[in-house]
Formats: structure tokens, sequence, C-alpha cells
């Protein structure tokens, strides 16, 4: 039996908020508060609050700009928005480099973390203090998908959480091995997540009760190791760019042969 | 509060089995039964199954060509395997178009449901008849993502149950619109069901309680909904592929010109 349930009474969380005595509070103040192998997921949003993360929301575009480390795709609505694919400093694709306006304060926008997995380490060792139990912490980031419309919730930083179950020397109920089952549990607990939690509802931390065999030291390897990019991405760049870039090389290569 | 759990003892499900009737039977033998407002999450394999979608191992990779649509992208490994990215006739975007060896018959590998959106379908129905409750049903598959490494469950059909949570009208806490939100809730719930599912333990049911929002008539949309296919999807080819078909047409073009 999996329980997954959210946090109630976290208040706005402005710049320089004591994460861990925030979402401390909360739990204290909860009924149930933590046992050995709960995972606390938290939005991204509240960590980038606590750490100032704002900027004035004019500068959007240019904090999109800043934050990207590489531009995938980009598609002009016939409204004429610009929406932009880009890798960010965190490996992560995803629309405006994870830049948000919704849910923060007038005038501003607000960054993604500054290094989620360490975030969500020093959460983790934080509430592991102060509650005596082995949690993890999970911090999650809402991102759309290639090929599918809507968005779910991912796994952006991890701390004390396996992110992936590795099934690779597994076998099947046949005795077959599980060549390419790789689930990633750390995106799966987030979404579980999301699921109490809401957009609206202003309940940025939920807690997932029922694997704790996913909770472990804390140097278990971050959500940074979810991410794929470079040559292992065979999406790396969007139909229409890469189709650009080959045209412009074809013409080039034509010239050359010929010139 | 979510609450997540597997069914117990569905056994092997063979080919013509009466899907309704090993699932109704496992929940009626299980100690809460289901109530209203229950999603049922049942994964792809066991529909398939059921159907008696299996193919000799041997005409693997023509099933795969059967079951595509449209390549997206190829990739050979330096072992020389080589994946394939495909459509299907779902309009899903996966590696091998769905088609899965593992917990299958020896000598045999499984195709994806005809149209899983009817089966979910007719499995609600049959559930609610049964129990006199509104359940949902959902079929789940294990997807590979872009840019992330490793599956989560998606959603490939949905009975009963919104797919997407639709916010777009509403409004976030500072009362401002949440205009780009569109949480694809019934890949989160399908996601949390494997949680408690696992790959290699034979529990292909889990039920998903603490959403009753989301279960609804027979006649809402199916996860057909969910995917974006053509001219919406800026990654409907690989990189690789659409450069060379770029590089192609620059050549040609350049010829073209000055021939």
């Amino acid at each position: 039996m999996l329980q997954v349930w959210a946090l109630e009474g976290i208040g706005e969380v402005r710049a320089g908020a004591d994460l861990a005595s925030v979402v401390g509070d909360a739990i204290e103040a909860s009924d149930d508060r933590v046992r050995d192998g709960d995972v606390v997921v938290v939005t991204s949003k509240i960590v980038s609050k606590a750490e100032g993360r704002f900027v004035v929301a004019s500068d959007r575009e240019d904090a999109i700009t800043q934050e990207t480390v590489r531009v995938v795709a980009t598609r002009t609505s016939e409204s004429g928005h610009t929406t932009r694919i880009v890798e960010n400093r965190l490996g992560i694709v995803s629309a405006a480099a994870g830049v948000d306006a919704s849910n923060t304060p007038d005038g501003t926008v607000l960054l993604l973390p500054v290094d989620p997995d360490a975030s969500a380490r020093a959460l983790s060792a934080a509430l592991r203090e102060r509650f005596g139990v082995l949690v993890g912490v999970l911090v999650s980031d809402t991102l759309g998908r290639a090929w599918r419309d809507g968005q779910t919730d991912h796994a952006i930083g991890a701390g004390g959480v396996r992110v992936f179950e590795d099934l690779r020397g597994g076998v099947d109920a046949q005795g077959r091995p599980l060549v390419v089952t790789l689930p990633c549990v750390a995106d799966e607990l987030c979404a579980a997540a999301d699921l109490v939690k809401g957009k609206a509802a202003g309940r940025p931390v939920a807690i997932v009760r029922g694997r704790p065999d996913l909770v472990g030291e804390l140097d278990l390897p971050g959500a940074r190791s979810i991410v794929r990019t470079g040559e292992r991405d065979m999406f790396r760049l969007g139909a229409d760019e890469a189709y650009a870039a080959g045209y412009a090389a074809g013409r080039a290569e034509a010239h050359t042969i010929e010139g």
C-alpha cells in the first residue's frame, strides 16, 4: 500500500526562508509526522522562493536566455507567442528553461533552484536530524513531454532516494532477463505527489509512504543522473531545426563540390 | 490522501480470458473491494494477453514493422543492436512499437491491445455493473522518454477517467490565470500505480483511491487524446533523421538552381 498526502499549513515561502524549518514545522504539526522510508516531495517553486530566485518579470526573456545552455526547438504560434524548448544548466529540457510565472509575486518570475540535488540532500539531512528517521527528499518540477500533451511532475532534485529501480539484473515471471527495464521511480514518486498537491491549492509538499526500499544514503546519485543530453539524446534538436541545419549543410556541400 | 495498492492473486492471463471476470474476481477477493471514484489501473500486457495478441518471437522485427505507422528515429548501438523509435497505430511514440518480450510465454512476443480506450471503457462498464460503483479504468504502458533515462508508466487507454485536469480557466494563489497548465493526471495515476505493481512481481492491476473528481462518464475522451502527432509535434523526427532529410533536400536544391 502506497499512501500519498499533502502537508497543510505551508504558507507563502519568502526569500531567505529556512526551508528545512518550514517543511519540518509542517510535518511536526501534521497528525502522522514522518517515518523511516518516507519520501518528502517538494515543488521546486518553494525551493526557488527560499533561495530568492526571483527576477523582474520584464526580464523574463533575458532570464530564459541566461538559464539556457542550448536551444533545442522554438515555435511561434499563430498569436505570435514564441515557445522556446531549451536545455537548461541542469541538463533539463523544458519550455522556457523552467522560468515560472505562476504563483509568484506580481511583477516577478522565478528561476529554478541553483542546485536542486544539493537542496534535496540538505533538506533530507535536516529532516533526518530533526525527526530521527530515514526520509528521502525529491524536488519536483512540472514538465511537458515530447509526443504527449499536458504536463506531469518530474524529479529535478533527489537526496537520499534511489532515482532508478534497477531491474536490469532481474528476471521476469518466466525467468528471462529483464534487459531494458529501468523504472525512473523518482519521476513516478513526483507524479504521484502531484496528484495530491494540486497546482492552485498552495500545497507544495507531499509525503509518499510505502516504498522504503527506495530510501537510502545521502550520497545516492541525484536527479542529475536522470537527464540524457548530448550524443545519447536522439532528440537533441527539434525536427524543424535539425532539418534546417541539414539543409544549409547540404547546400554548402553542393557548392563546395561544384564550386 | 491518495491510496494505491496492487491486487493480489491475478495469475497468468491466457488468450481469450474474460478480463472483466479476472479483474472483478481479484477485487471481490480483496479486503476492500472498490468504491465510487476509485481508478483501476491495468497493465496493457494483460489486456493484450486476454486479446491473444501473441506473435512468434522470430517474427518480432516484422511485428514491429506492422505496428509502425512512421519511423521517428533509429539508432544502432556498438553491439549492433538497432533500436527503432516509432509512432504506432495508436499514435504512441515508443521503442519497438510497444512490442513486448518480457513476461510472455517462451518463443512469443506481445503486441499492444487493439484499442486500449475501448478495452478500458469495456472493463470500466463491467466493473461498474458488477460492483454497483462508479470506477474508472486506465490501461498503462511502460514508455521511455525523450531527454530522460529510464521509463515510467503512462496511460494508453482510459475509460471513465479524465485524462487531463484542465486548470486553464483557473487562477493561481495571486489570482492570476494558470494559462499553460494541463496536468496529464492519467499519466500520473499510471505512474503512481507502477510504484506498487512492480515489473517482476506479477501484480498487473492496481487501485488508486483518492481522486474521485477524476472519475466520470464512460464517454469522456480516451487516452488517444493525450498523444500529440503530426505538425503539432516538434519532435516528429529524430535530430539525425531530420538533419539527413534536410541535407539531401539542400543538395538537391543546390543542384536544381545550378543545373
